[in-house]
């Protein structure tokens, strides 16, 4: 099942919408047969469960008595949910607090219980000690194939293949001049050619370097698209939509997992621009859904689940950037929906044993849990938070016009042939990547490589071209370099970055969203980072200069080391990254672990405000809330606030002109009228009233568990026919002797629906479905049921008050 | 209106129970007068309120038209809370979003009106701006004059008598041997006998130590109790209070921010153990919410203030520690209630600006934003977890111990006599801390730098007693020191650091809840910085004269620096501060912060939850909670499962054997009718029903409005008389032309009351009042009214359910 049945063919899918009051038609077409998902979740297999009465008493508020007896004696199914469905939040931790309240009942009984009492409070922990070191592991695995597999576009090893061009040099026992140059490193014109130098060899390099990088990226295609579609993309938004309750089976399994590891490394190696931060994020999560079958109680329960994924995805973020403290804030800010304290606290352990992991893997070779390691000497001037805002003011345009290219090209793809061909597309851009990069040496090289080398700054014995500066050692005191005038290596190195950033821009926008893994953080960081510096050495040449110039006078006299162009650099980088992706305090946080130094955060934090405000002024979404919309997932954001003056009136099912709500009467209805209902309607669910006349709600009853029972009923208690009367209340009203015997359904019935009235304001609806994550409400006016809300009624419902088409919203 | 009359004397108070069933008689004594705080509540001065209608919706949900009205003309009084009130998180909101409808509705129009609307979107910002400069300047102003005050108990400078010990010695121009003993920093003695050496002058300085120690702290809490009774304490237990919706007039107020703000410098100065950290939130605290009224949209609503607040919170601490980023978490773990990712990122701000004006007021004189900057250099071996988490173990039962003793003793304060002799009992703690301070060095210094040295690492040049170790020079590299045998003045410093953890444990059980300012942060850590530096003295012996053993081979041979004491001081008082607050995620990166590298996370975090774990488990509440169930205040703890299972019939009201529910008819009563529910009864709200036969809900008509409009409509309105009939419908229905006309109270009326079914679980009832805020819910069975279950009802259940005296809790 891909993700582009998901996202790009099928007319819609069921989602969240546990009973609407239209009938539902959607198909949604899967690898091209088409399936009907309602009947999937609205027909229960029912030969699966036939072996008692489902005590399962789904919908609003429960956990109820009834609720102990299948937690001793589970049903298969029940309890459980089909596939792209909302979970009941309220429900789910109802099941736990039961679960939990058992267990500590029990632990009173015995010393094996109260043994499992404990083992049960600490699975938590083990659960999370067991993510980070699987995540630490398999990020440290992927970064060192990748920087391996990177450096193969270039050439190989003699001393070994499996070492990269560093390590290689490492190993090397002869003297060599230039540190990277060491002789057991062959360029391919070397090892094929015997000779480095010459156009020929160029060329042989340049048709290597591209046929390597067409080979990972086919590779990775084919496999994604072969045996594992959900391994596509950052998988953020799809994680972001799971958080939030949807059920999207197989997107955490192991098949996503080790598809998604495998191409992550071809697809960076492959040189297309894209970063390896946010698949990470979605391996992480995968591992944690995978090792939550380790625990019952994690296995079993979809709300704690989620718990368990906040912590991965904050593992995952942790691994990425070196960054625990950023990697909990950013599951925090940006991914998780639910977050209660307890599991920050989790969040921070898996997060910190990740970082640890990782860092004993030392996949860079140096000791440095971070990706970027920077260290500035220099303290900044307030001035110079004009041209950090500056920056911050590029980071919000190019975050915003990214955001709209991006998900016009992506929209493109979903409705025009171009999405049929995701191969050839990768083709075709891997090849123009490739093709474009090579002659720039700061294309050529690795993005997170480009992006350490902006954010350093120049040393005495820095070889790089962006440090050649006219030296003058008179003036040098220790390592501290003052500024000085750029030679012609700078501005070479200008140029190549100027026509680098033009390229990242623009080729950025067509990379993310195919099908192979792609993250979004690198790239934007690039693209940020060489603005930055392109800025920064503008205005480390004009201080040079013109230090007489009064804006200059008092802090940056003339052989001073005022500016440090490694800082732009990583303000512009933040800045971009902010635009792009919305974060705030994690995007200062994990750019404050990446230099550990409080003296940077200001810079920072001044130029993603601005980078935050210009984008917002432009467009409201990140691009992860976009791709959200895009995709029509059933995604409730909890940061906007919905601001329209409707009432819940407004939004309910029945419509004015819509047929009455279906409902079913306490203690009136025989079995067959109830058949009658539930083979003519789709409704996942029916209110239970009190009598048609009165319409006072009793209950609420799902449609599974009707049919479960009735079915039972029929073939294992006598006396139950067509005729019999169902009844929902304790006490069923007494019948002539001559009728035939009572079905009593009172146990599968609801009796603590949520209500609100007629009159409420659908702001509150709204927070209510938020806070409390409820799948659907009834709506009743002076204490007699007029409708019912879904969850899907309020997507629609925001999604018209937003000027958009509803259906197109959420069913594309 | 002091603390005492909150917590001590008074038999209860009116909380958030909006409405109850029970009469209310609970009288609250305020210095020595009681008063009917029931009557404040309930009897609305008319007079201020006869300008029309109240069309304030107050109750469960609303948000509706016919609060725009009251946007645009508010009446004096509405809209507002008593004291002693839980405020409705819902209605609050909800007229936040009419005001910023109403602004963005308004934008359209006019330039003006556009400006208006990005102003009040920015105003927020503004305000932190403001927050963090005044907190981080009265921040500074604190630690200048505690400074100045500490060091004046032991003398003065003759350069300038403003100056400090340090200062002094930086301003002299002589040369001197010893680092702190220049000629111009005169001890009392010196100056009063000339000389500052043999018994006699020692016995002058230990009489002007506990002299001035003594001046000090009465002056203190005669501030406290004539000006400002709520400023003493930490202020954090109330903080929480308050920021969960709880009013508390005063305790923000300005009067407290002035004495607060000088009690503190003085109750730190004479030396009790006592910190500064808890009472700068409080201050912090002060400041935001008198910030507020620069701004209407802050002024006047109660819940975005409160989101003021826990970004105040956020400044405190990170002006408290020099830590930003554990500030806001501290805030977003410990204090806050309603904690959305706006003020996530507000807070940050807040806290940056906060910590930058302290470092730019620079009162440790040394560039450092943290106040223990420590810098360590060697790695810790995984082997060291054990000693680390033994300090964990410690740390828990030092808080178990110190919660248990403190709540004890502050329990004793106010049920016996105690507690009516605030001055005394200061004077009595004072003189005995300050005569068993003043011979032990390790006392006698201010205890942040106590904590400072224990902190710190041995180098080369240290001439502290804690680094006399024998020296052998030979095997010395660089600045690393290797791990030495301890000389005599190591010997000495742990007899004596033996003694001043005995003393600090003991003294501070009795010192932190006084009638002074005072904070646990600093003494907690302290007592485990002490311990950690005693184990680690102990380690490193061990490891240096049995370096043989198996357990140091292969990672601490002779000559090797293995151990840091310092760093086992520093997981010491992360363990003890831990095992007292219970804080964890905060905790750690405070002290991450303050140290500054990633290193150190691990023994940290083993030590805190240990600590945690180990607390937990011999009591669950830590000291802030504690201290808030001891003084009764309304607290719905966001942390805490409910995990019985009872259900809302069990804890609505009214109760089986009590009269029925007083209901009001929707069209079938009188103005006398109604004039006599609300004159025999006392409730701040009732029901509105159908009928009385059918008890079908309809609404909730708040007492206040019920009065005012019936008292307006008499006066104004012609032809309404006692017999009038009041109507709440729509329609009225039509009455014989002889009747007199009808009142028609529809706009008074919240038509979107919140519901719940008697069936419901508690637990999610409890979630219900926590996540929304409420303030009441009604209870309905089958569509008909029950019954009505209160904040105040569900605390008391909570209480009940925990086997404490409901009554003794929430009123004492």
């Amino acid at each position: 099942m891909g993700l582009e049945a998901l996202a790009m063919d099928q007319k819609g899918y069921r989602r969240g919408s546990f009973q609407s009051s239209t009938s539902d038609e959607d198909m949604l077409e899967i690898a091209g047969a088409s399936v009907d998902l309602s009947m999937a979740d609205d027909d229960p297999p029912l030969d699966r469960e036939m072996g008692g009465f489902s005590t399962y008493n789904g919908g609003g508020m429960n956990g109820k008595s009834t609720m102990m007896d299948f937690l001793e004696e589970p049903l298969p199914g029940v309890g459980t949910y089909e596939d792209f469905n909302t979970i009941d939040w309220v429900r789910e931790k109802s099941r736990d607090r039961d679960r939990h309240r058992e267990i500590t009942n029990r632990s009173k009984e015995s010393t094996w219980a109260l043994l499992h009492s404990v083992s049960d409070a600490f699975s938590g922990w083990l659960l999370m000690l067991f993510i980070g070191l699987l995540a630490g592991s398999l990020a440290g695995l992927i970064d060192i194939s990748a920087h391996w597999m990177t450096d193969l576009k270039e050439g190989v090893c003699l001393a070994g293949f499996w070492f990269n061009h560093e390590h290689c040099c490492w190993k090397s026992n002869t003297t060599f001049t230039d540190r990277d140059k060491c002789p057991e490193w062959k360029s391919w014109s070397q090892l094929i050619l015997g000779y480095g130098e010459g156009a020929f060899a160029y060329i042989l390099n340049y048709f290597m370097y591209v046929v390597w990088a067409l080979m990972f990226s086919l590779l990775a295609v084919l496999l994604v698209k072969g045996f594992a579609p959900y391994a596509c993309g950052s998988g953020i938004p799809e994680i972001k939509t799971i958080l939030s309750g949807f059920i999207i089976r197989g997107y955490l399994g192991k098949w996503t997992l080790v598809i998604k590891t495998i191409t992550l490394v071809l697809a960076v190696s492959s040189g297309l621009s894209l970063g390896k931060e946010g698949p990470l994020v979605h391996v992480a999560c995968c591992c944690g859904n995978i090792l939550c079958h380790l625990f019952t109680k994690y296995r079993k329960n979809e709300a704690k689940r989620r718990e368990v994924l906040s912590a991965a995805a904050a593992a995952g973020v942790s691994v990425a950037f070196g960054a625990p403290i950023g990697g909990v804030l950013f599951s925090l800010e940006e991914v998780s929906y639910y977050f209660p304290l307890k599991t920050l606290w989790r969040s921070f352990f898996a997060a910190l044993v990740a970082a640890f992991t990782l860092r004993s893997i030392n996949p860079f070779g140096n000791s440095r849990l971070v990706l970027f390691y920077v260290e500035f000497h220099m303290p900044w001037h307030l001035l110079e938070l004009v041209p950090f805002i500056l920056l911050g003011i590029f980071g919000g345009l190019w975050g915003a016009f990214f955001i709209r290219s991006n998900i016009a090209w992506c929209r493109r793809r979903k409705t025009t042939r171009l999405g049929k061909y995701p191969v050839l597309e990768v083709f075709v851009v891997t090849a123009i990547t490739a093709i474009l990069a090579f002659p720039n040496e700061y294309t050529r090289m690795s993005t997170s490589e480009l992006i350490s080398e902006l954010f350093n700054d120049c040393g005495i014995l820095d070889s790089s071209k962006l440090c050649e500066y006219v030296n003058d050692f008179n003036s040098t005191k220790g390592d501290d370099l003052p500024d000085r005038a750029a030679g012609p290596g700078v501005y070479t190195a200008m140029w190549q970055l100027a026509l680098a950033l033009i390229m990242k821009v623009f080729i950025t926008i067509f990379t993310f969203g195919m099908k192979v893994p792609s993250g979004l953080f690198i790239p934007s960081m690039a693209v940020g980072a060489i603005a930055g510096r392109l800025l920064g050495v503008a205005v480390e040449q004009l201080a040079f200069y013109h230090h007489d110039w009064a804006i200059f006078s008092g802090w940056c006299s003339q052989g001073a080391d005022c500016i440090t162009p490694g800082l732009y650099a990583m303000v512009g980088a933040a800045a971009c990254l902010g635009g792009v992706t919305r974060m705030t305090v994690s995007l200062v946080v994990i750019m404050f672990e990446l230099t550990g130094g409080l003296e940077y955060i200001v810079p920072l934090m001044a130029a993603a405000m601005t980078s935050k405000w210009v984008a917002d002024a432009i467009g409201r979404e990140g691009i992860y809330d976009a791709h959200i919309r895009l995709n029509g997932y059933p995604f409730l954001e909890a940061k906007e606030e919905f601001s329209h003056k409707t009432r819940a009136m407004d939004v309910m099912r029945p419509r004015k002109n819509d047929p009455p709500l279906t409902v079913i009467t306490q203690d009136s209805m025989t079995v067959e009228d109830v058949e009658t209902i539930v083979t003519k309607t789709t409704y996942s669910g029916y209110p239970v009233v009190v009598s048609r006349a009165s319409q006072r709600l009793v209950g609420f009853v799902l449609r599974r568990d009707l049919i479960i029972s009735i079915e039972n009923a029929r073939k294992k208690q006598d006396g139950i026919v067509s005729t019999s009367i169902i009844c929902f209340t304790d006490y069923c009203p007494p019948l002539p002797p001559s009728s035939p015997s009572v079905l009593k359904l009172r146990s599968i019935l609801d009796l603590s629906p949520f209500t609100v009235t007629d009159e409420t304001p659908m702001e509150i609806v709204v927070d209510i479905f938020r806070k409390l994550g409820l799948r659907q409400c009834l709506v009743t006016h002076n204490g007699k049921l007029l409708g019912i809300i879904t969850k899907k009624d309020v997507l629609k419902h925001i999604a018209q008050m937003a000027n958009q088409d509803p259906e197109s919203i959420l069913f594309n």
